[in-house]
């Protein structure tokens, strides 16, 4: 078994096709953080405390040295099984090959809000995203981001929601965050796609895989003008629990998580419960009672740990941007009217004069109080007198 | 004009088939409350601090006095235009045809509920009820109750909702309270008829004249076996005041309310107003964010005054109320997997027998990590082993 080598040499050819050549340091740096997501399952913590600590290229050699060492430390013995450089050379070729490029923490395009997740960060991020090393489209990391997910089990309704929310927001520059599953994922991502907007789809395995397979042509467009990004090396299945931690990776790299629909027990729940724990806004679009696909939104609701949303606007609120929203008017219809000038309108006719006397006894009102709000009422001409009587003025 | 008579003959007269004879003091009390309908708009608090003082009685003599004499105080002349016996007079006599029934604070059939409006309280309740004065149906101060309104527009969707919610609380003993509309209210009545359980309407018109007319036979209905209750007298017209504060009564009479369909400026959110004023629990049903007919509830939702609701058993639970659920099962959906477990599943297969180094290498994790999980998961019964490797064991 060949040993994994950690030099300038390796980490350049290694790199050859995925990134573009750098310094020495850097070139050591960026390889060892590939080389990290080939040792590690995501979220590893272990590993994140240590690349903190070290850095990237020096927490590698901590690491090779301590499974070379037989040392006792269990945290630093659970990378040895995948230290195995003929694997680890095959998934750096096999991303060369399919125009993947490998961006680490370091690059300016990286994610910052990925740094929330602390010492669960992924370590680099594997990305499928224009014509690859030679044309790269940035991952855009300055560029506002809302991830709209949810249930693959999806009705007509929530595809169409999903597909008018993501179309807006990608009309107006937001880039839309999903996880390229069938349903809501797939509506959010193709209306971004139609908009001519920017998608990122986060994959749970290999971003040279297109899972689901039917979702291989949507993920090539996504490709060509958005991002395919994983934590996960190419050659990676989809596990289980790379779905888990793969939803970690969609809440934090946006501004505001939306659910769109999600049953009593959908995956995209796991995505809400990522994003509240990392305090982003989390927003969730009820459904009727009588469909199941709703009833993971309105747990959420029920449970408060989202917002209610049901526009466009709605959501650009969630993420503190804010458009004139038009038509909706004022806020009276809430709060109980409690002037007397509703009673004296009800005690106006639009047809008979009555005089000021009826009109007090008609509204329960003092005949001084009725003449005040007569008075209030001729001036926003909503009524007419005739010197003995009033009646309601024509609209 | 005759003069407005408060003596315990007076009194008698007028009650006369509208509730049992009293003792003197309390018929002239009852009498009083009664003429305070008739001289107030609903909601007058001035009125209300003057009975909650002074009685109703010794409260109607004050303000006899003041009209008379022409007191400066505004408060007390508000009430003069309407001190016409002959109306009065008409209004009771006018109920006991219509085997309507005078309510007062002080009968037990009071709903208690109601002490929460403080000044702004009915001075008593008409009532059609069972047969009148001879048989009536009391209007069940103890039950618990709940208030189910909406929209008059209202879908499909809405009334299917409402009548599924209304008849499981009828069923079950819950009093549905709301508003005798068309649309959701007529759905919830409806509903409570059907199940066999106990409805009050609550109207803004005097109590026998049916409003709207389309709901005369299913108010009989309601009066029938339930009620049909005003604060205003026999004759009164439903003006705009008028629902704006009867919604007020529907809130206070109610232990919650819920809305079920509301449009963006709908009465309904008048009543959900008084009832969040009231600081009594108020639910709302989501429904598509495509249907104007719900813009009303999610607004109610996003600005936080109501809980999401989405069946009966939600419903209950707002009342302090809980019913065994059946099925929804634990909570680990929402939450983020994080177990060892997960990853050494997920390295198994169910045909290929594996070796606990290829195990290790798949999962990420260390041997001896993976050999502890595997003994767990064998006892579980969920992998099988043949001594040199594992898989997982058939379901």
């Amino acid at each position: 078994m060949t040993q994994l080598r950690l030099d300038p040499d390796t980490a350049r050819h290694a790199l050859s096709g995925l990134r573009p050549i750098e310094d020495d340091a850097a070139a050591v740096a960026a390889y060892a953080a590939g080389v990290w997501s080939c040792l590690v399952e995501p979220g590893d913590s272990a590993a994140g405390a240590l690349v903190a600590q070290h850095g990237a290229a020096e927490a590698l050699r901590i690491a090779l040295a301590a499974a070379g060492s037989r040392d006792p430390d269990k945290a630093l013995q659970r990378w040895a099984p995948r230290m195995v450089a003929a694997d680890i050379s095959a998934a750096f070729e096999r991303a060369a090959r399919q125009g993947v490029r490998l961006v680490t923490p370091r690059d300016p395009e990286w994610p910052g809000r990925l740094a929330d997740l602390g010492d669960h960060a992924p370590l680099c991020l594997w990305v499928r995203s224009g014509a690859g090393e030679t044309d790269p489209v940035p991952l855009g990391a300055a560029a506002p981001a809302v991830a709209v997910v949810g249930a693959r089990a999806a009705t007509g309704y929530g595809e169409a929601v999903a597909t008018e929310l993501s179309a807006a927001l990608a009309g107006l520059g937001v880039t839309v965050v999903s996880g390229a599953a069938y349903g809501i994922d797939g509506a959010a991502h193709r209306a971004a796609l139609l908009a001519g907007g920017s998608t990122t789809a986060v994959l749970a395995g290999g971003v040279e895989r297109s899972y689901p397979a039917g979702h291989a042509a949507m993920l090539d467009r996504i490709a060509a003008t958005g991002a395919v990004v994983s934590e996960v090396p190419c050659g990676s299945a989809p596990t289980k629990w790379r779905f888990l931690q793969r939803n970690r990776i969609i809440a934090a790299i946006a501004d505001a998580t939306v659910v769109v629909e999600a049953g009593w027990r959908s995956g995209s729940l796991n995505t809400a419960s990522h994003a509240a724990t990392l305090g982003r806004p989390l927003g969730v679009v009820p459904g009727p009672v009588t469909n199941a696909a709703s009833a993971g939104c309105h747990r959420l609701l029920r449970e408060g740990y989202a917002r209610c949303v049901t526009s466009v606007d709605e959501v650009l609120e969630l993420i503190g941007l804010h458009r004139e929203s038009p038509g909706r008017g004022d806020d009276d219809a809430a709060r109980p009217r409690t002037d007397d000038l509703t009673r004296v309108g009800d005690a106006l006719s639009p047809r008979s004069w009555r005089t000021v006397d009826d009109i007090a006894r008609r509204s329960g009102l003092a005949v001084a109080d009725v003449e005040a709000r007569l008075g209030v009422m001729l001036l926003g001409g909503s009524v007419d007198s005739d010197g003995r009587g009033w009646r309601l003025a024509p609209r």
